[in-house]
């Protein structure tokens, strides 16, 4: 058993915390600290989960952590975190203030909690199991949108889309009412708060999307992968998040029919 | 002759309005004002380009107006602006902060003032002929990156490069060092501020690029279209924008040897 509303106070002082680490990297040189082969971000990417780590395991010493940057560590625990330093990282090296930092907790494989803290905007979206989720502590909802034709949808790098998955590129640029790219995080954020109504992405490592699962479930959404399971650690990192049941599953039939055309 | 501080003084005030009305719109629903075939941002579109046309028309009365929503007026005079009310309106509508409102002064057909402003960042650069650009009113120059090989480039719409364009897309895909999707007018923001090194464009229209020209040259930038011409009404909507004179001819070279072996 876990408190999840003392684990969602502990996730936002993390995440204060993690921010203004960010922001004190964000649009500054960071020559001195720079090595010959790393790039910039990593190493914000290194503080940031360093400082995460050491939270975690002074308030929950036995939970398991799956970082970006370092080795799992005891994630045969019941309770896992998992955490993303900077999501954005092409934002974040460029000055573009739309990077977040992310955090999960899985219970058993399942996500229980999620947060996608946006320092540069001010903006961070939470959910628990159980609970409505919030933008910046305020109840969020997803749209009513059901059907592709009418719904604004998002997807980070139409590049991902390679190979038998350009035909799933292809019939969101035809289909959908609109497309849109970049975004990473952020898409599922606006997804929650009903300001879009699908994000499509393939590519992603879990500790992308673990974090933006609850937040969209607990505003209304459904999030699995392209097969309609549900998202864990070992997920293939295609992911699927609609603003209503009736959009996901009228997606998932397009997903296997689009693909399917393209196999025969 | 012009008085460009004065004016910049004008253009400030339109943009602070401008700003208001877009704020008022953004995020909240807009049912009430809606007609059957129209889209909000239509609507805000246009409310906005009326108040910029008014505060124009009271300020500059023999000034010609380019705006995206009206005919043009008066464009035989020596002096033109140049409106986008909204650019970015696929953000705009999706509850995306990175929306702009961009104002241009033509001088004799050359841009001799340029405005970025972002409403919901609170973002506002600025540049006028023989000064320095300026975001919020500080000084801000282009990075000193020389080499496509180590340059941050943006660009909005990888869809928009079909056809023999796509050969020029692929290129940067290959040779850049990172390319980012999505911004509108916010990479040319980046660049003026050096955060990103380069953007390239296809199928604008002149209020799209006009408006960023001279942010881009009095931050330290060079910007053109894609042979090298000076950007003005009658450009073609293909446009580079480069950190550096030795960036910006080391690409036209570039999109002229990728574009010929396409097309031999």
């Amino acid at each position: 058993m876990i408190d999840l509303v003392e684990a969602l106070r502990f996730s936002n002082e993390v995440a204060d915390d993690a921010g203004r680490v960010a922001l004190r990297h964000f649009r500054k040189p960071l020559a001195v600290e720079l090595k010959a082969d790393e790039t910039p971000v990593t190493l914000v990417d290194r503080e940031i989960e360093a400082l995460v780590r050491t939270r975690i395991a002074h308030s929950y010493p036995e939970h398991g952590i799956f970082g970006e940057e370092e080795a799992p560590t005891n994630i045969e625990n019941s309770f896992v975190w998992v955490i993303d330093p900077i999501d954005g990282t092409k934002s974040f090296v460029t000055g573009h203030p739309l990077f977040g930092g992310l955090m999960a907790l899985l219970q058993d494989g399942e996500p229980c909690l999620g947060q996608i803290d946006m320092p540069a905007t001010g903006e961070r979206w939470s959910g628990v199991s159980g609970g409505q989720s919030t933008l910046n502590g305020a109840p969020c909802t997803t749209s009513d949108c059901r059907d592709l034709a009418s719904a604004y949808v998002y997807t980070t790098d139409p590049m991902l889309f390679a190979g038998s998955k350009q035909v799933v590129f292809q019939m969101l640029k035809e289909k959908a009412r609109l497309l849109r790219f970049g975004g990473d995080c952020y898409n599922y954020a606006l997804l929650a708060s009903g300001f879009c109504d699908l994000v499509v992405e393939t590519g992603l490592e879990p500790y992308d999307f673990l974090p933006v699962v609850q937040v969209v479930r607990g505003a209304g959404g459904v999030i699995t992968d392209w097969n309609g399971n549900s998202l864990g650690l070992g997920s293939s990192g295609d992911v699927l998040a609609a603003a209503t049941p009736e959009l996901h599953t009228q997606l998932l039939e397009k997903l296997q029919t689009s693909q399917a055309t393209e196999a025969a």
